[in-house]
């Protein structure tokens, strides 16, 4: 196993810390979608791509790709691709990891002066995060061709539509379904993301091939019972509306504890009056419920519900729910995930499977080509957050799994 | 039971409604201590003591005060008061209604000639709630003695310390302490006020003799656990802060339910970072427990504590404590009460005693004299809302049932 680090591995490391400097927020990684860092991000990553010889464009929804061609011009190709945006205070490889390991990748097959059967496309999709609008990924739905045009009207916090911002960035929005890909150009998708979670870290792998991204469906819930004065209202009168959602956080916990895979989260919580001496009349929080596939999710979403509605009827208060963002499982490709075992065991590793509870611009393409993720084992599961550390050991194992590959895969038998 | 009400309720509900026009927040009543409100709020019920033969005088600590001489000049008093500050949104009753049914109590006496074996002293304390400045109940601090100096360090919001506010009120903050009532000059202190809880209202009688005035302690807690993905991180790998404070929250209503006159409420609470997707880190919660006596108290803090602490240990979270806000129990004195109950008896009602959950004036006056409160049922027990609502007939029953008292009251056997 003395195999020494890929010349491309360092380049990328030192890369990612370059790219980690381009922000909308001095002091922290901020890099939302058609920004002034999203600008500065395309020219320092396109001039990357040209110093690997590759001929980076611009499209319609500031998406950088470029192509190495394969044996012959003009073949179907392979798409290697992640994001440049990035949450507010974020760390430095949510999808910038991906983007450059693309790049590496290409670099290292350049150097060598291999070519494919196949074609490989970079790409670096301008939103996944969805932080400025209403929409995610709106890079990749756009070059996958599920790009909704009624995301245009979406407007950021400052009351911008999407489609003003593309515009004020020099894009013309109404040419965004011109850069979907057709299907028959596009032979997989492969994408590498840090983990996000501490299931690799626990099993003392750096990678992990994706099995499915998860089943999501999230609520806002309002609960009202009766404020009142802390001192003056005795116990047995009270319509207490945060001791009622305490035992809802609670049943949500239990309920996604039922059965592994199934993950539960309450992140957001607001008691209204909120003063130290009045009994809480009303709450508000958000539930987040996700599961492997979309039966389990549908189960999970039931059992819950019907919790939150049992408390509330037993404790009189009202219960109020808003369904939000809804998303089903997105299985990844039993071929992909196949090669990606066989080039992972090729390096002497374990090909550990896992489920991507977090969603990926890979959903995106489901419909398009055969899509798969490989994971990148990240420190303490932490990731949005400035503390985000990958060693560069495992990320030259990830580019060295990622060439492994690429230079196994059959077109044929994908396609098949 | 035909008697016809008293000529003053009508008038004092009049008043009521009058003075809750005065405000610092146009469309709600605010009226801040020594903010411009206040001060239209001393003119218009100084106005009132005037036009019922008092000769209204306004303290260093901006009461307004005012002596019914007794049968001859100079006797002793019985104080009859409350505050006219009010929280921010308030209702027209909490403060307001003491201090008005004081002077109709008055007036009552002046129309029918009658002269007591006492003076009677009414005041309208100008600072109850604290809302502006740190301290709370500093009119009646002062009155009673008891006013802290250094409270006059104290600023607020805007930076403004309560020496600078007072001195631009036109009142000398280092006479304060000349304010003070001696010992000997005063035999007794009376207080109406809503009851700010549902106790009346369910057992169906207009007044409640108050037994005691709450012991509370507060605190603010501070649970910190990891936060992380909401898709990412398995359930058995979360150190969820806001779970961990679910149950905190249900222990807290538990213990408060252990024995009667307890309370115990969960206020505020702040989930960081506070998003849909993320698992909260750490949520910071306030805590208001409060007993009829202190070591009542003490052994619910003990159990609340213990209980809190049990949880935080079994899942991993650090819990930090910051004690707050502590008050001993203020009991009534047994004669005021006993004289109390002999005056709602000689009007056909029943003599219900109840525990206060709130702070009050009449706390201050404890060391001073034998102190005694009567509370007035209120709409749905609610208080500090714009909602408060008291009837004209249970006002007028008070009014009734405080004539009857002053009119009974020995002073010999107060003293004794």
């Amino acid at each position: 196993m003395a195999r020494p680090n890929l010349p491309a591995t360092t380049r990328m490391m030192e890369r990612l810390d370059a790219l980690a400097l381009v922000t909308d927020e001095p002091g922290k990684i901020t890099r939302l979608y058609l920004s002034d860092a999203h600008r500065r991000a395309i020219d320092l990553v396109s001039g990357w791509f040209r110093e690997a010889g590759l001929a980076p464009a611009v499209d319609a929804a500031g998406n950088i790709h470029a192509r190495f061609e394969g044996r012959e011009p003009g073949l179907p190709a392979l798409i290697i691709a992640s994001h440049i945006d990035s949450v507010r205070d974020a760390g430095k490889y949510d999808g910038n990891l991906g983007v450059l390991a693309g790049l590496a990748v290409v670099e290292e097959l350049a150097r060598l002066n291999e070519r494919l059967p196949f074609a490989v496309e970079i790409i670096a999709f301008g939103d996944e995060e969805g932080v400025r609008f209403p929409q995610t990924l709106t890079g990749s739905r756009a070059i996958a061709g599920r790009f909704d045009l009624s995301a245009l009207d979406g407007r950021d916090r400052d009351g911008i539509s999407m489609r003003e911002a593309l515009a004020a960035f020099g894009l013309d929005p109404d040419a965004i379904p011109s850069v979907a890909r057709k299907p028959g150009s596009v032979i997989g998708y492969l994408e590498l993301h840090i983990e996000q979670g501490p299931v690799l870290e626990a099993a003392d792998e750096p990678l992990g091939i994706v099995t499915s991204i998860a089943s999501i469906q999230r609520f806002t819930a309002t609960v009202t019972g009766e404020a009142g004065h802390a001192g003056t209202v005795p116990m047995p009168y009270r319509k207490d509306a945060l001791a009622a959602v305490a035992e809802m956080v609670l049943a949500v916990e239990r309920e996604a504890q039922h059965a592994p895979g199934l993950v539960g989260t309450v992140g957001r919580i607001e008691a209204a009056p909120g003063a130290i001496n009045v009994i809480p009349g009303s709450v508000t929080f958000t539930l987040d419920l996700r599961a492997p596939d979309d039966a389990a999710r549908h189960a999970l979403v039931r059992r819950v519900l019907a919790a939150l509605e049992e408390i509330a009827g037993r404790r009189g208060v009202t219960l109020a729910l808003e369904a939000g963002y809804e998303e089903q499982a997105t299985p990844c490709h039993p071929a992909i995930q196949a090669a990606l075992a066989r080039a992972i065991e090729s390096l002497g590793h374990t090909p550990l499977r896992l489920l991507s509870g977090a969603g990926h611009d890979a959903m995106a393409f489901e419909k398009l080509c055969p899509m798969g993720m490989l994971f990148l084992r990240c420190k303490g599961g932490i990731s949005h957050n400035p503390l985000e550390s990958i060693t560069e050991a495992d990320a030259d194992i990830a580019l060295a799994a990622m060439l492994a590959f690429v230079r196994a895969l059959d077109p044929a038998k994908l396609a098949g």
